[in-house]
C-alpha cells in the first residue's frame, strides 16, 4: 500500500463483478464522479440491516464488526420510531424555542465534567471540528494546530488541512504540526511522557515559525493512527498546550458514546477535562447529527463577535433521535456490554494470536480493537488486506487502518453479543489458516 | 440596526416573557451558550407544523410565509413516510453499493444542463459550498473568491470567510473580494453590464495583489443581499471569471428546487451553465441532505489527488427522503404553483403598496419576494422590524434581510395557496395601518 492509498479501497478492474455489481459501479462512476471510493476488492451491495447483521442483494448475511454509526444496532426500532414521530409533528430550526434540543443538550452535559457547560449542534463531525477551530482561533488569537500524524478529523477545507490521513494529495496547512501517537514502541515505555515531549517540540516549532498555538486536537483512542487504547496518557500534553495559550480539543467522533466500555467519553479514561469535545457518528445511529460541547469561557469571545446558526443542526428531529439513542444506550446497558463483550473479544483475539504469527500487537478498549498484522514482526498491509477481504467473503465485515494500512479495525455495534464474538473468531481463524 | 446585527433577532430583556418562555430562554442561554440567536422581539415557542401552518405551545396557529426548508409543506406525510421506511430497512454510507443514492444523483442530473455530469453529497449547504471551494482550488490552482457584498454561503471556517452577511466579527479572508449585487439603483440601468464591470474590477484587484482567482460564487436570486430577482444578469460575469481562469459556482441553497417558479434552478433564469451548483435547505424538506453538482472536468484533478467521504452524505435515508421531495414537487405541481401563487402574491403586494408609502420597491420571482420598507424613500430598518413583529403578533411569519435590514424576506412553502396570500395581505394591511 502506498502512503496515500485508502486501506481496503475497491480498485476497478481488479476482480470480475456480477453484471448487477458492474452496473452499479458504472452508474456510480458516471453519477458521483472520481472522488468516491468503495470498500473491498469486491464491493458489497447491501440492502438491509438489523441489529449486528447486514444483508446483501443476493440475500447473504454479514456480521457487521465494523460500522460504528449504527452503534445501537442497525435500524433500531426505538430510534427509527422516535425520528419518524418527531418528523411527523415538527421539524424546524433553533431560531424558535423548542424543548427537545434543550433536553438533549442538558442530557449530554450531564455526562460531562462540570466544567463543560454548553453544547452547540451541527450535522456532522467535520462541522463540529470546524466549529471548534473557529472558536479556538477566536479565543486564543492563535492559528497553530497540533494533530497526530495519521489523524482524521474531517473533510471541510479547514479540517482537511489537519487530517493527515487524507494523504499527500491533501496538504497539511502551514500552521499544522503533527506528532506520533502514544505508541511505546516509538516514543518510549512511558508513552504519556513521550507524547508530552512531542507536543512540547511541536509547540516550540510553531513558535519558532511565529505561529501562536490555537489547539491540540486528539482522537481519544487514536482511531486512524492504528488504535492506541492505553489510558492516562494525555494530562501532560493537555497541560503543555494550555501553558502555551492553546486549547485541548477531544475528538470523540469515533471513541465517544460508550464504545470504549468505560463511561461515555474517551477523554475520561485519560482523566483530563477538555476545553472542547466534538462528537458525531453514533450520536443519531445514522441520522446526521453531531455537536461540540465546551467550557463556557472558551466560547465567550466567539459568541460576542459572531452568531452561529446551522439550519439543520439541533433541529427537533435530530434532537429526538439523539435522545432515543441515549435512551437505548442506558436501557440496554450498552456501555457495560461494550466492556464485557469487548473483554471476551480481546481474550479471544489474544488466544488466536498464540497460534497465528501474523497477529501482532492487539490494542483494545471496549468494542474498539486494533490488531496489527505482521510478517516476521514487520507491518504487512498485503496480508491485512487479504484478511479483510477473506472475512468479507466469509460473511464478516471489518476494515483496516493506520499509516501503514496494517491494523485490523474492529469496531462493531455496541449490541454485539458473546455469540457474535465466537462467530467472528471462528471465521477469522478460517481466514488465517488459508492465509 | 447596526451593520453587524442579525435582522429580526431577539434581544433578551426587551420584552416581558411568559414564565414558560423565560424558562426556555434561560435554559437555552445556559445549555447552548452565547452564539445562538432567536427570531422576533418575543420568541416563538413552536410545537407543531402541518402544510403552511405552524402552531405554538399555546395552541395558536401561524401562517408560515418564511421557512424555505419545509418547502413542500411542514411534515409532509409522503416525505416522512419515505424517510421512516428507509430508516427501518438500511441506513449505511456510500462505501457500499446502493441504488438509492444513484437514483437521486441521476434524477438531479436530469434537471440540469447536460454539461453537469456528477453530483456529490453532503449534509448541509455549508458543506456543499466548502467542498466547492476545495474543488475550485484544486482545479484552478487559485485561491481568490468573489462574492456579493452581503452574501451568505455558510458557516464552516473557509465559507464564513466569504460570507460577509455574518458581519464584521467574522472577517473576510484576504483572498476574498466583494461586489455589489445587480441592483440597477446602484450599478446602472443595465444591471448585467454593471455586475460584469464589478467582477472585472474585483479580478483586477485580486491579480494586483498576486492572488489567482478560483471562483465567483453567487446566490442566483441574491437572497441575503435583499433579493434581486431579474433574470439574464450573469452571463457577462460568468464569461469574465472563466476568462481569468476561475470557476462559476451557482449557490442554489436558497433559490433552488423550484422556488422561483421557473424550472428547478435559479441559474437557468440567467441562461448560464455553472461549473458547480450547490444545493441544500429544501432538498430533504428538513432532513439534513445537501449536495454539489458539477461539470466532470472540474473535479478530475481533485478526484485524482483526494478522496471524498461524508459519513452521512448520500446515505440511503437521505437519498430516499430527497427522492420523495422530488416526487412531491412533481406530483403536486409545485413549480407551477410557485409561479401562479407567486404572481398573485406579487400583484397583491403591488396593490397594497399604492396605499402604503412605506412599501418601496418589490422584487420577486415565484415564491421568493423581497419588499423594501422605506420612509421618504430611505431604507427603514426600524419600521421593517415593526412590520415583521407586527405580523408575528397577527399570526404570520416572515423575516427581514439585506445589508440595511430593511427588506421583508417573504419565502413561504411552495404549497402556498391563493387563500394563504389573501390571509397574508389582510394581516399585512392591518399591520401597515397601525404602523
Amino acid at each position: 500500500m502506498t502512503r496515500d492509498a485508502m486501506p481496503n479501497a475497491f480498485r476497478p478492474g481488479a476482480v470480475d463483478l456480477t453484471p448487477q455489481e458492474a452496473d452499479l459501479v458504472a452508474r456510480r462512476q458516471a453519477a458521483l464522479g472520481p472522488a468516491y471510493r468503495l470498500f473491498y476488492e469486491r464491493p458489497l451491495h447491501l440492502v438491509r440491516g438489523e441489529g449486528v447483521w447486514l444483508h446483501d442483494a443476493a440475500g447473504r448475511a454479514y456480521l457487521d464488526t465494523y460500522n460504528n454509526v449504527a452503534s445501537v444496532g442497525h435500524c433500531h426500532p426505538k430510534v427509527v420510531a422516535a425520528m419518524a414521530q418527531q418528523a411527523g409533528i415538527f421539524a424546524s430550526h433553533t431560531r424558535y424555542l423548542h424543548d427537545t434540543v434543550l433536553d438533549l443538550a442538558e442530557r449530554l452535559l450531564a455526562t460531562m465534567p462540570k466544567q463543560i457547560g454548553h453544547v452547540m449542534f451541527t450535522c456532522t463531525g467535520s462541522e463540529a471540528n470546524d466549529l471548534a477551530l473557529r472558536i479556538a482561533r477566536a479565543h486564543t488569537g492563535g492559528t497553530g494546530i497540533i494533530v497526530t500524524e495519521n489523524a482524521y478529523h474531517g473533510v471541510t477545507s479547514a479540517v482537511a488541512e489537519f487530517s493527515p490521513s487524507l494523504g499527500h494529495g491533501v496538504p497539511l496547512g502551514p500552521h499544522v504540526r503533527s506528532v506520533a501517537p502514544p505508541d511505546p514502541r516509538r516514543i518510549g515505555a512511558d508513552a504519556g511522557a513521550g507524547f508530552t515531549a512531542q507536543v512540547v517540540a511541536a509547540i516550540e516549532d510553531l513558535q519558532r515559525h511565529g505561529i501562536r498555538p490555537a489547539a491540540l486536537i486528539v482522537d481519544t483512542v487514536f482511531s486512524s493512527d492504528g488504535v492506541f487504547a492505553a489510558p492516562h496518557l494525555l494530562q501532560g500534553a493537555v497541560d503543555t498546550i494550555r501553558a502555551a495559550g492553546g486549547l485541548f480539543i477531544a475528538d470523540e467522533v469515533q471513541p465517544g458514546f460508550g464504545r470504549l466500555g468505560e463511561g461515555m467519553w474517551g477523554f475520561s479514561r485519560h482523566r483530563v477535562v477538555p476545553d472542547m469535545v466534538s462528537m458525531g457518528k453514533p450520536m443519531g445511529n445514522g441520522y446526521p447529527v453531531a455537536g461540540l460541547a465546551l467550557q463556557p469561557g472558551v466560547v465567550a469571545e466567539f459568541g460576542a463577535k459572531a452568531r452561529y446558526f446551522n439550519t439543520f443542526g439541533g433541529n427537533p428531529v435530530a434532537a429526538a433521535t439523539a435522545l432515543a439513542v441515549l435512551d437505548v444506550i442506558e436501557e440496554e446497558g450498552l456501555i457495560a456490554n461494550a466492556a464485557a463483550v469487548g473483554g471476551l473479544f480481546r481474550d479471544g483475539m489474544l488466544a488466536l494470536a498464540k497460534d497465528h504469527d501474523h497477529l501482532g500487537e492487539l490494542r483494545a478498549a471496549g468494542l474498539f480493537l486494533g490488531q496489527d498484522v505482521v510478517t516476521d514482526g514487520a507491518p504487512d498491509a498485503v496480508k491485512t488486506s487479504r484478511i479483510v477481504n477473506g472475512l468479507r467473503d466469509a460473511g464478516v465485515l471489518i476494515s483496516a487502518t493506520g499509516p501503514k494500512g496494517h491494523v485490523l479495525k474492529i469496531r462493531p455495534p455496541l449490541c454485539f453479543a458473546a455469540g457474535d464474538v465466537a462467530f467472528f473468531l471462528d471465521k477469522l481463524q478460517g481466514v488465517l489458516r488459508r492465509l
